[in-house]
């Protein structure tokens, strides 16, 4: 990390200006906390990305549609239940919670970003959330990040926070977020959803950009399982409680490699917390003939159910690596090719190389695992976050709705 | 099936002029049969289709050269090494297993085709493939199908043979065939294998587009896993034997139709015997706004790993099939878009329908589950073959190499 950045402890209330909380509105039948809040003392610069699929949970659409904005205050978030495929009720449903929060913090329904995350296709028990809404006012708090996160969580086995502080010129500012789940792009259906809030003052023309670019970067290849959520969502807001103005060449670089730091640093432990997962797993692509090539080759790779299987069975069968690399529609030379697997050469000019099976077996044994592959052609490279796929993945997918 | 297509018994052999064999050479490490011949007494019109993988087996570039053809003499495939990523070494194994097949028969090496199965990245033990060559040879007979089927198998649990009866005008021939593995395109690392053979006459330049026609509606249609081998491959090979030609509109369409009948018959076969497959499941799509876009949508729901899961655990989780739609690329109606499960209407005008959670729990214990997607937009169908998602599926492929 670069000197300018710090990492910090803390998480969605680690900048100035931000107060979170969350509660148990009775969303979840588990009894687990599912209703979260996140409030700015102030207006925020505010930007995200959202879901491709084209069945999309009413809170997409409502948040989508209000951004990049300079107005926004708050985001409230439900786990328990997605609110998705759920026609017109769900889209009354979402604007009723976002309504009661705002209600209830004394600001502008327009200033809400709402989210949600849990099963598709049951509704929101919306008297429930409304109920729940003065006591999740109360409860925020500029320590809350952790109340926060706990809220939004459902297959998640640990919380997922990371913050940094950046300084830039004389004074600094502190990046913070929060993620749930297990992927964006070709996420979990559990949903994966980010929150980042950060205290520098950045306008959303200058933002929206920087939070695409970094995205595309970090929780854009990020993969548990290949299958894209109807509710994925990664907000950033920005509320300038610093005073640090993010203007200039030099300002914006370090606030993107901020902003990359936070979001690089949540998707690595949502990839070693993707469902069953034993192991962490990142796979490394350079050479590329560009980077939309590196980037298929990469996550053909982390996808692959096959790799994936032979890495909770710590086998070293590269021939599954060599096999989604082919299919990935990414060029490479047959010439100068090459594999590692932990770092052991396992494959090179499209011929197996000879290797100590028993080493590269306990090699694989380790949490965090890695796949390089020199694609032998260009200058671009890309990174690939994923797990392994073991027998507790089925399990909790077999038996998550009923 | 049409009056004119009958189902008979038999497999490779069923036609007239083919014989076939396996045996033992000692390839794969278990001591099961590992070496398959199959011979037509007279020259074939030949066709195939292949893997898209870029990194392919020397034995997908043998025989992807040599058709279409009209001087194919026979077929010999090895199971339990896919010879691939094997570089100059699996290219002279390759011939050589060809050479000395042609040799046993007394036909040239350009009359033969190859193929392979098995684990990547390790040399084919050419030696005990010749030493084998001549009992090969000896145990050909017309009866000898299974013989052939059962030296195909990897991770098979089920022979997989099919064969019809065509009767088109006063005479009539047959079209029998077998396969081995779990998909096409995106087929299970194992790698799907399909051999068929007639005793039609027929040109190899009107062969050739019926084949890929039938292989785009059947084995294109077919997943697993979502992973494409490096070995797959489907051979046709028409010898004449039975006197008829099949010339003219209504005598193509025919031998079209045999053609998918047994080729639809083996992918079911096919799917209900998916690694760790539980059961069976058909995903039918209708009202697509073009055959391509009904077929992203099928095949995005076979492919989703959670539905798999669900259905494995008899869990009506419709919402992971509309989620698979939804990114499929597919474009639908909100209006008229409906899914079914099991025949149970679920999901109609992007909102749930009430339904029996037990009934349809005990409807999905069936071993053949349906999945029936309008997307209410045009007039094209497709038909994704699949299986469930189990356990056993992440065991098998854990411990597959080691």
């Amino acid at each position: 990390m670069d000197r300018h950045i710090r990492k910090i402890r803390g998480g969605i209330t680690a900048a100035a200006g931000f107060s979170a909380g969350g509660v148990r509105a009775g969303i979840k039948r588990s009894g687990e906390p599912d209703l979260a809040l996140l409030f700015s003392d102030r207006r925020c610069s505010a930007a995200g990305t959202f879901t491709t699929n084209k069945i999309r949970a009413s809170s997409v659409d409502w948040s989508k549609c209000r951004l990049p904005s300079n107005a926004i205050r708050a985001v409230v978030c439900n786990s328990g239940c997605a609110n998705a495929c759920t026609g017109r009720r769900g889209v009354k449903d979402t604007a009723a919670m976002a309504r009661f929060a705002a209600s209830a913090l004394g600001i502008a329904a327009d200033a809400m970003l709402v989210a949600a995350t849990g099963v598709i296709g049951h509704f929101l028990p919306i008297d429930a959330v409304a109920a729940a809404m003065p006591e999740l006012k109360r409860k925020l708090s500029d320590n809350g990040g952790t109340s926060f996160v706990k809220a939004i969580m459902t297959t998640d086995r640990v919380r997922k926070e990371s913050a940094v502080a950046v300084k830039s010129g004389r004074r600094g500012y502190t990046i913070g977020g929060c993620a749930k789940g297990s992927g964006m792009i070709r996420p979990d259906m559990a949903t994966m959803l980010a929150f980042i809030a950060t205290d520098a003052a950045i306008t959303p023309a200058r933002l929206d950009p920087i939070v695409k670019r970094v995205v595309n970067r970090t929780f854009n290849n990020l993969t548990v399982d290949g299958d894209t959520s109807t509710n994925d969502m990664l907000l950033v807001l920005a509320n300038g409680a610093s005073g640090r103005a993010v203007v200039g060449k030099t300002a914006l670089a370090a606030f993107e490699e901020g902003l990359y730091a936070v979001c690089n640093d949540l998707c690595t432990r949502i990839a070693a917390d993707g469902e069953g997962a034993t192991k962490r797993v990142e796979v490394r692509v350079k050479r590329g003939a560009t980077e939309a090539e590196a980037k298929k080759a990469a996550l053909a790779v982390a996808n692959s159910n096959l790799t994936k299987c032979a890495l909770f069975g710590n086998d070293p069968n590269w021939g599954r690596i060599a096999c989604a690399v082919g299919y990935s529609g990414a060029r490479f030379s047959d010439r100068t090719m090459t594999i590692h697997l932990c770092g052991i050469p396992v494959f090179k000019n499209l011929q197996p190389l000879p290797f100590d099976q028993m080493k590269a077996h306990d090699a694989l044994k380790k949490k965090v695992v890695s796949i390089d592959i020199n694609l032998g052609i260009g200058k671009a490279t890309a990174v690939a976050h994923t797990c392994d796929f073991s027998y507790d993945y089925v399990k909790i997918n077999a038996e998550y709705h009923t």
